[in-house]
């Protein structure tokens, strides 16, 4: 049994990692395009703030690790073609030649792409130009030189999610001056404006220029520097600096699995059902590129780490015959910016209203612990259930670092998982002493706030 | 409709601030023992250790706040006796006039008292002798004044559990050299002894003298000092202190309810029904007077601020004609000890024993976030399933003040709420950012710790 995985990241190495694990008589072969399995793309901001040092420490498991359970690396080694009849690979070595790799089942991690958004000029400017993006230890080294060989003194950040905005504080503590566009109404565009604008204050405290609302068309060099170009409410807008970092979000990487014959679906993603696989024989798939099952919104497109660890397990196991399913998402995510996490689970309002939810949602506030007891700070909440029959559709927070913020709103992501409603959050049985809590917990106070709100509602 | 609350702590107040919240028409009396209604009993430590001050700030609310609902206190107003045919409450003021109050629902919060575990002395020996317990604004008042006006430089606290544990760092942040004695083998009963023996290293490195496995059979008060004699180990022990302090649990407060006819089940504490009826006529009952409804042990006694909150607000509500039910607990509890969290839920591997389930209790360590990361921590896990269902029963953890351990706790509690399995715990999707997680959640890396020693054990 030869279980041969593609790609370095989170999904290829899950699969391959669950595989060993499962059976010690399986061979694995990981086909690596780069030096650098399973590195975790997650932490290279923290790379760049200086935090986290020597690069190497960023991989989630050495080399050594990796081979000491038992499976084989091909680094530096590119998938060029699936031959599924015949069950080959063929791959592309650093050297160009090229090699058939047989295997009795396949999983392929090939991940996702940095997108560009239609901004023309990023189609020739490189980071040679200083233009950069920030997806692979390969763009780490070139943003990394930048820096330490050209000393820029400004650096403009298109895009403001979880990246950009891990980036903004990175070259901010970096001495550089940062000037961060987003072009929906408020940053991190994926939690609701009113708290977006908490995360954009926390920027401005600490001297980014923050631009929202504003559509970046063009990025130019010029002798002084590099320009971007766009509009904002109308207007024409320009920006000259000595770096361009583009975190515009992914598109999945298909490429392979698409000539191979798979379908593709949501978000142009690769389809797959629950047990990761994509309905070509012996052929399995996980991570970024391919659809991701939510448990609210069905068959979605949502690349996340978490998922992708938790789908590639899964196709590892299935694919030496195992009986496992993807249990979904809930789309549960977290970013530090500075001293402020910003989080949120399940649905906002917009989203179950498009999946057929009777939305409402509330916003809260609530201390993170008892008032009395020094350095207690408010969180703020916004919480969505459902009008029909009060079930919890999701709910986003912001405090501060500190607060508990992050596993906070996974009291939440459980209670979605188990599909509980407002009132059975509120009669939740969680921890209390008052450095670090409440009788009602913040989490609590939200769901009663919601219930409050409803009954006035209904009242009025 | 007059609804009658007898005792100003968590219960009490609860019941009344959820009636009036229902119903503004309904007359709402509060009967208060003391001065001070709604200060928080768990706050009193953050007192001594001087972190809350003014000692008013320990009110959850003033009682300005409490009037501005509508409700009325009978401050320094002692509950003697119930007429349950009559519906009226025989009170005493502080003057020693006795009073009756008519009532059409009457709910009893009377909360529970020190026990002193049959130690000899403590019937006699009070504050003045510099013996004191730590149960009321009145107790905290007492030890103030000890603490000021006498300068102890020495205390023995006898008892290691959450109230004495908190002393413990409170009165050596003051400057006393402390003694903590236990009986149990180790400090911190309410976990199992590997992670006491944590808590236990927390003490002594802060230079608390920590006598486990030692119980005390009397207190003496001689011209040299309070002197305490017990054993150790077979042994004779005697230890000579300044102040003593006793905090080794608390029991129900029922002599009121009992001598109206109600019925003492576990604990020795008043039996209440999900509804808070005691089977009086027109006579609820709420908090640590009263027997706890546990989700995965039935009935039992386990006295907790967050559940007399809850039970309160229920019985208020069903006082008016409410059908509201007690959820129940799955004590769910934490402690903060200098700067180590300690936390739990569910239950440990003997109370499931006694309670007719098979289980596994498997150890885990895990950090807090990323290693690469600055100031990763590991967290100490003892997570208990069982062996037939796979389901969930309980979690232990210990992790530093900063690790979100108070919160990860929470995460298991929904869990058990919703009575997940050790599987669905490790599918959950929790959240991730390499400052606060990791992508498999140390909650989840317990879970699979323990699914993967089940497995290892079937295959031996």
């Amino acid at each position: 049994m030869h279980l041969v995985a593609i790609g370095g990241s989170d999904a290829g190495i899950s699969a391959a990692l669950r595989a060993r694990e499962l059976d010690p008589s399986v061979e694995v072969t990981v086909v690596v395009a780069d030096a650098y399995p399973n590195f975790s793309i997650c932490g290279i901001p923290y790379y760049f703030s200086r935090e986290v040092q020597p690069w190497q420490s960023l991989a989630h498991r050495t080399h050594a690790d990796l081979e000491a359970t038992g499976m084989q690396l091909r680094l530096n080694t590119f998938a060029t073609g699936i031959d599924v009849a015949g069950q080959s690979l063929t791959v592309r070595a650093e050297n160009g030649v090229e090699e058939q790799i047989s295997y009795d089942e396949l999983v392929v991690g090939t991940g996702a792409l940095p997108s560009f958004a239609g901004i023309a000029g990023l189609g020739t400017l490189g980071p040679d130009d200083g233009v950069h993006v920030i997806h692979s230890m390969g763009d780490t080294f070139a943003l990394d030189r930048h820096l330490e060989d050209r000393d820029p003194k400004t650096a403009i950040i298109v895009g403001a999610g979880y990246v950009g905005l891990e980036m903004a504080e990175a070259l901010t503590v970096r001495g550089l001056q940062v000037t961060q566009i987003q072009r929906g109404p408020e940053v991190l565009s994926t939690l609701d404006p009113e708290l977006g604008a908490l995360v954009h204050r926390e920027l401005t405290d600490h001297h980014v220029e923050v631009l929202a609302g504003t559509t970046i068309v063009e990025v130019e060099k010029h002798a002084e520097g590099l320009v971007v170009h766009g509009h904002q409410h109308g207007e024409q807008i320009s920006r000259t600096a000595d770096l361009v970092l583009v975190v515009v979000g992914v598109r999945p990487n298909t490429d392979l699995l698409e000539r191979a014959g798979a379908t593709l679906g949501a978000g142009g993603a690769v389809v797959v059902d629950e047990a990761m696989r994509t309905g070509l024989p012996h052929v399995w798939s996980a991570g970024d590129g391919v659809v991701t099952h939510h448990r609210l919104m069905g068959v979605t497109y949502l690349p996340l780490g978490t998922t992708a660890h938790k789908q590639g397990r899964v196709a590892g196991e299935n694919a030496l015959g195992g009986n496992v399913r993807f249990a979904g998402s809930v789309g549960t995510q977290v970013v530090k910016v500075f001293d402020l996490v910003a989080s949120r689970t399940g649905l906002r309002d917009h989203e179950a209203l498009a999946h057929g939810f009777s939305p409402e949602t509330v916003a809260a506030v609530a201390d993170d612990h008892k008032r009395y007891y020094p350095g207690a700070q408010p969180i703020s909440i916004r919480i969505t259930g459902d009008t029909g029959d009060g079930r919890l559709l999701g709910a986003q927070l912001v405090g501060r670092l500190g607060t508990e913020t992050a596993k906070r709103v996974d009291t939440y992501a459980t209670a979605l998982y188990a599909g509980l409603s407002m009132e059975q959050v509120s009669e939740l049985d969680l921890s209390y002493t008052p450095p670090l809590g409440s009788p009602w917990d913040a989490v609590q106070v939200a769901t009663q706030q919601w219930t409050r709100t409803l009954q006035a509602g209904v009242h009025a």
